[in-house]
């Protein structure tokens, strides 16, 4: 008997379980970044950026210590490496591409970025709250110097062609903003030609009664009637999900605590409501990853783009159809008493699917949402190769907002500051919304030829059927394959803009009646 | 010029930046216990437990990694030693004594300490719901195992006389159960006397009043009201803890993020008052350690005992007192509306000094709880060293309580279960509770000779000259002596427990007219 597979097999054991403590360290860590948000002291914030900057660092030298190189190098040259299943070897490969991404980035450079990330995120908040970029303009400057050094080192590494193509792959691998260019540059066209119908149409919804007042407790057990309505648990004693407050909201965690945000507005209700669909999208994607990959890194989603078409798929597709609001409108109706008593239906429906080009990207529908993401996604292609300066921005983004939404942008905390993802650090983050929705579209597509009567069932209150759909074909994939082969295993086809376009125009049609 | 001092300073700044990082992840840990005390959703324990085992895994590294004794024994042996100033001394001598306690303790058995602990609370939680002392004995043995196996390494390292005194170490260096069994003796005789004097007297108290209802909201008002009166900012903007709910009130954190926890019973107002008085007591000293010592060994409480001394002082000898009570009766009428406006300031006052054996321990009055605490230590004593085992602890305390509370404990929740202690692992931490107690009377003492007004300053609602004389002479003196060494800088004396005594013998013969 040959003693090797069983080295191959302790090697293999030893590497995961060297990953297994990074994955749960570094689910700590999102604890402590929810608590950031959600529940910090206003005097702690310091600290907490020191306690998230020194668990990077510990991260980081956790996944290059020299250790993980030996195994990985006696793992992919042993004799026996093609014994090793599809999931091994997918593990190995994962492994492999953070380790040669991570021991190119400099230690000092992983603590600083974090401790950035602490500190330019509070100043946003405080620079937003002040309507003021001239003081988030130099925390924005900082970052930005980091994440292009980064990016020029994993360009290196990753062999994209620019340095922004190397942000966009650590979303959505083996994207690149060329290809992204493309496709927004169709969905554009076919967003706008859909805008025109909806504006050009005699037929228009009324969106104002969505501005009916509805107080704070009351939208607090709206939010918790509809995350029990995707199966999002936050109530039982086996609930593994939570819902708090904060300014934007988020979802984080890692299969059994799973947490969203959400933001309440008395006199906009729908809001927090699509919100806590959208984040619950978010959630119930990473609570139902397979259970026996856990702390595996094929124990995790497959994309940033993917995660949003689950998100997108939830609030959108579902959350905004004549059928969950058949089943779901007499609820709310119960819950706030005489405020929609008056309100048909179909008025309802119409209302939380008015189409209205806007400021807030949060706030948009679903037809002018992409519109904003491009207006980012052309930014930074020009910011990070430095075409452009940060204290450009404000005016680049006013210009754009005007040019592509039509709308005048008054200050810089309805304009360029609104989102958090810049003071994150996170460019090449934007564009994965659009490529959500745009696999949002697909997905929707192949499981109408699987479930026909999904959406009776969803007016019967049933989830479930549709919920396990997605769960089979994408939750339970984990990370086993990149996002375009997981496409394709799917659907069958390449990433494709037009599902969502005839979902959408088929959408607005009913609402516009055109 | 001889490089020399250089070096010796470059060693010494390499060894803080080692221990800076090290403080940071402590405190981030702290954050995470926190969190599954407070919020975690009831699936995400498990997953919870991993985190904390993987954190002190990667803290238990960190501070007996070779590097650490290189620079401790460079330091150490340096020629130029002498010339280091007493801080950073001290500063050295901490990290001395961690790094040979922890480089003895395996890394395996930290891990699984840690394990068990998250494993432990967990199950004692669901126990004591459920009454079943059984279900709770198989993991407190196994906590116990672990805890046993620590202390036989660490008696080794620290030179105790025996196992025991290497766990009650921990909390309070240099301490040990003989010389507790000596105090403990001659305390328990003056309490029982006390106690007798109360019970005989025809004047008894009437703590009934106190039973009366006041809704939660309310007692959330008190809390923060109570809360400012010591300083202990959970509100505005610059705020630096915060007041949560939990089964069992604790505080964690570091300087700038203190965070306390109560635990609010509609029909006893007061144990959650005097909650976050005894917690925000621990806050404030954790709070005003002193600022330029944060990240060093120094910056941190100078014992168990000492930390609880502040919190009963604050709860007891303030909050306890007639003069507290003149400045903050009237608030509490305000903030209860009717419900103690028929009730006399002093027979309010009264009630809540009434002495009454009782069975739980942190709902004793300030005569018997000490007796609560010799019960607990006296067990510890046999149990560490195998002489009971965990199954028969139910009969051996229930049997204590008779005999030195007259209380027949009818159930092991009221009784052996009624502490989280055990189920964490700390065996040798109960004996700080009553230390504390004898700590703050002497502080009381030598506190009235500086501060001959303070009982006018505190009946005019002005806590701060004596906090001020705290922070002065503990809070900054952060771990920069021993206890024993702090005791007589402070008092001129050696541990004394007579100024307790007397201090509960004036309010007893006060509060029960003898």
């Amino acid at each position: 008997m040959s003693k090797t597979p069983e080295t191959l097999k302790a090697n293999y054991d030893k590497l995961m379980a060297n990953i297994k403590e990074i994955t749960v360290l570094q689910t700590a860590a999102n604890i402590i970044y929810w608590d950031m948000e959600t529940k910090i002291p206003p005097k702690g914030v310091n600290l907490r950026s020191q306690q998230l900057g020194v668990i990077s660092q510990v991260l980081h030298r956790m996944i290059t210590k020299p250790e993980i190189e030996t195994l990985l190098s006696k793992i992919e040259k042993h004799s026996e490496y093609g014994s090793l299943n599809e999931l091994k070897k997918r593990n190995v490969y994962l492994v492999r591409k953070t380790y040669d991404e991570q021991t190119k980035l400099p230690e000092k450079l992983v603590a600083e970025t974090a401790k950035q990330e602490a500190i330019a995120i509070d100043v946003w908040k405080k620079a937003k709250a002040k309507k003021k970029f001239s003081m988030f303009n130099p925390e924005l400057e900082k970052m930005l110097e980091l994440k292009k050094q980064a990016a020029e080192i994993l360009m290196g590494v990753k062999g994209t062609a620019t340095p922004y193509d190397a942000l966009i792959d650590i979303y959505e691998p083996k994207m690149a903003a060329e290809k992204i260019s493309r496709i927004f540059s169709s969905l554009r066209d076919g967003l706008v030609s859909i805008l025109r119908k909806c504006q050009d149409s005699p037929k228009q919804p009324n969106p104002s009664v969505l501005k009916r007042k509805v107080p704070f407790d009351i939208q607090r057990k709206i939010s918790k009637e509809v995350a029990k309505f995707i199966g999002y648990d936050v109530v039982s004693p086996k609930a593994g999900g939570r819902i708090d407050e904060t300014e934007h909201p988020f979802t984080t965690g890692y299969y059994d605590d799973v947490r969203i945000t959400t933001h309440y507005y008395e006199d906009d209700m729908a809001s927090s409501l699509f919100s806590v669909l959208h984040e619950g999208g978010h959630a119930i994607y990473d609570q139902n990853l397979k259970q026996e990959w856990m702390f595996q890194p094929i124990g995790s989603s497959c994309s940033l783009g993917f995660h949003e078409s689950q998100s997108r798929f939830v609030e959108n597709v579902i959350g905004r159809s004549r059928e969950f609001w058949t089943y779901f409108y007499p609820k709310l109706k119960e819950l706030t008493g005489n405020t929609f008593s008056d309100l048909a239906l179909d008025d309802f429906v119409r209302a939380v699917n008015h189409v209205r080009p806007s400021k807030i990207r949060v706030e948009a529908d679903e037809v002018t949402y992409c519109l904003h993401i491009i207006v980012r996604f052309e930014i930074e292609q020009e910011l990070i190769p430095g075409k452009i300066d940060v204290a450009d921005l404000p005016e680049i983004w006013n210009k754009k907002y005007n040019e592509y939404l039509g709308v005048d942008i008054e200050n810089d905390s309805e304009g360029v500051m609104q989102d958090i993802h810049w003071a994150s650090g996170d460019f090449g983050y934007f564009p994965t919304y659009a490529l959500g929705n745009i696999i949002g579209g697909q997905l929707l597509s192949s499981m109408e030829k699987d479930i026909p009567n999904w959406r009776g069932q969803i007016s019967e209150g049933n989830f479930q059927n549709v919920k396990g759909w997605m769960t089979g074909k994408v939750h339970q994939q984990g990370d086993l394959y990149d996002p375009a082969v997981l496409i394709r295993k799917i659907t069958g086809e390449e990433m494709n803009f037009k599902h969502y376009l005839e979902y959408l125009d088929k959408k607005c049609s009913w609402v516009y009646g055109y």
